[in-house]
C-alpha cells in the first residue's frame, strides 16, 4: 500500500468551495483502480492549507492508472479553479505502526 | 481528535538506527495523554525523509501535556541524533473522508 499526500495550497476564501469540490469528486477516485481510501485534512496552523490523503494499492494506481484517466481530468476541473498554487505531491508508505 | 504530522530529514545512512528509535520510542507516545496511534511514514521520493504521524484526542494533549513530559524528553534523546536538521511540525484535523 501507498500513500499519496498532496500539499494543496487555496485561494483564500474559497475553502468551503474546496472541501464541497472534493467530496462531489469523492466518486471519481473511488472508481478508480487499486483506490483504497481518501482523506482530507485541513492544517490548523494554516487553514488555507490542505492536505489530501490517497491510499492506493500500488504507486502505479495513482501515477499511472488515474492520472491518464477521466477520473483524474474530472477531479482537477472540480477543484483546482481553487488552488492558489499547483499541488506538492509526495508518495509514502508505512514503516512503523503502534496503537 | 488531531493528526501531529512532523516531517523529519534524517542524515543519509542513519535511515534504519531512525526507524528502530521510532519503535524504541513507541511505549513513551503510548503512555502519554490523549495518545492515539502513531504512523511512521517514508517518503518514496526522498527515502531520508519520514513523515511521524500521531494522532491525539485535542492539539493541547500533544502540545501542552506530552511537549512538557518526560516521555517526550526521552523520544527526542532517542531520535534526534539522526536527525539532520529541526523537524517540521504541523497539526491537521479531518474535514472529509471516503472509502
Amino acid at each position: 500500500m501507498v500513500t499519496e499526500i498532496a500539499q494543496i495550497k487555496v485561494i483564500a476564501g474559497r475553502e468551503k468551495a474546496f472541501e464541497e469540490a472534493v467530496a462531489q469528486a469523492a466518486p471519481h477516485f473511488q472508481a478508480a483502480k487499486g483506490y483504497i481510501s481518501l482523506n482530507l485534512e485541513k492544517c490548523i496552523e494554516d487553514p488555507s492549507i490542505y492536505r489530501l490523503v490517497v491510499e492506493w494499492e500500488t504507486l502505479d494506481n495513482h501515477m499511472v492508472d488515474f492520472r491518464d484517466s477521466e477520473g483524474f481530468a474530472a477531479w482537477r476541473a472540480l477543484a483546482s479553479p481553487h488552488f492558489a498554487e499547483p499541488p506538492q505531491v509526495v508518495h509514502t508508505e508505512n514503516v512503523f505502526k503502534a496503537v
